[in-house]
């Protein structure tokens, strides 16, 4: 299943004993549905407060409803800032996370003295003009696979893993004071994109610059310069299969 | 000043006990800067969710600070889903109401499947197509001087009001299942806008036509085959003066 949500109200996509979350509420609603205890598969975990256009997840089913049917019963039952978008029926073999080719995510920045009320939740403020050919000369040098160590922050309990993955894609549009950064890669780090977000931000305020990358990408690990970027401004956009 | 504000959280613009409204924030936050107790006047008042990209009010100040100075401690004050846009020192005969020469509403509708979660507040959702070109000639029908009373609410205590508004404008924009309603008169009605859209919903689906413009127009009394639409699709756009 594809599903849109509006990270705002919740503790994030996994299920968490302390906050509502976006799996806990789909599981509720399939159990409504079809009396099954279900768990549900995310294409990846979503940190509280961010939105998703397009994750995708898994999960086994006994109940005979078609697909389209079901979508539609579960949409029903489910709050409206979680959409459920598309259907279908997959290969047992399919898995959400380990199947998915690439992954996009979109971080939105409005640069500009005053954020529209409708945006608040959808977009990072940032007041100061930012040099968006800077930006850009920064976001060329972090493309390819590196080790994004110094970008991302490690999950408790996990310090052995590995840090490289392969950017594909980190391209900067500029439009009337929105900036969008779009992230495509064959995986990413736990607030990787946030990190890289901040660390953009920080080179378009002149506080660090496109020679820092290097160095950045050859430390191997969390570096305390780089800020990890509010949460509201991201998007999981698209996981391709 | 010229405000946008997003109306969900709100029982409309104007003070009453028993909700938040946006005229109270807005005076709290200058009674918080100034120490002045100060009644703020709008263009005219906007219901319980319903919002606003450009409403404009007006008031005196004795306070000194410059327009630039006030509208920017002003924002700090006031939460994220009230912004401030402008400001600007007017004439003493000025008035937010009877200065205004004309107001633009736009009124939005997603004609489809699945509303996006982020527009939820935003957009009244209609899920069986609506006829576009049915609702483009009503629409037209509708433009002009007329008694616009089968289309609006009486408000408590004012049967004698002058129900005749000159409606100079009524476009109807459509474009992959947004449908937008662009409503400019020299004054509207008390919920007239939401009363031409619900009319233009029922036209869409088929359940009225733009041969029911011309009964309605000469009926001059509140029809109750006109819905009103929703308030969280509407906004009160533009000010001109």
């Amino acid at each position: 299943m594809q599903v849109a949500y509006d990270g705002t109200a919740y503790g994030g996509w996994q299920v968490q004993p302390n906050a509502p979350t976006i799996q806990a509420c789909i599981e509720k609603a399939l159990k409504e549905l079809t009396g099954e205890t279900i768990r549900i598969h995310g294409s990846g975990r979503t940190d509280a407060g961010v939105h998703a256009k397009g994750q995708v997840f898994h999960f086994d089913l006994v109940d005979s409803k078609t697909p389209e049917v079901l979508l539609k019963a579960l949409n029903a039952l489910l709050p409206d800032d979680i959409r459920l978008l598309g259907v279908k029926e997959v290969d047992p073999e399919f898995h959400s996370r380990f199947s998915a080719l690439k992954k996009e995510y979109r971080y939105f920045i409005y640069n500009g003295p005053t954020l529209a009320p409708f945006e608040r939740n959808y977009r990072t403020h940032v007041r100061v003009a930012l040099d968006v050919d800077r930006m850009r000369d920064a976001a060329q040098r972090l493309v390819g696979e590196n080790d994004f160590a110094a970008f991302s922050s490690l999950r408790l309990g996990d310090p052995d893993e590995d840090t490289v993955r392969n950017l594909m894609q980190l391209d900067l549009d500029a439009c009337e004071g929105e900036l969008v950064l779009t992230a495509v890669g064959n995986g990413f780090l736990y607030k990787m994109v946030r990190g890289l977000a901040g660390f953009m931000i920080e080179v378009g305020r002149g506080r660090m610059g496109p020679d820092d990358v290097a160095g950045l990408l050859a430390s191997g690990k969390r570096s305390e310069v780089v800020p990890t970027a509010d949460a509201k401004g991201l998007f999981l956009w698209e996981v391709s299969y």
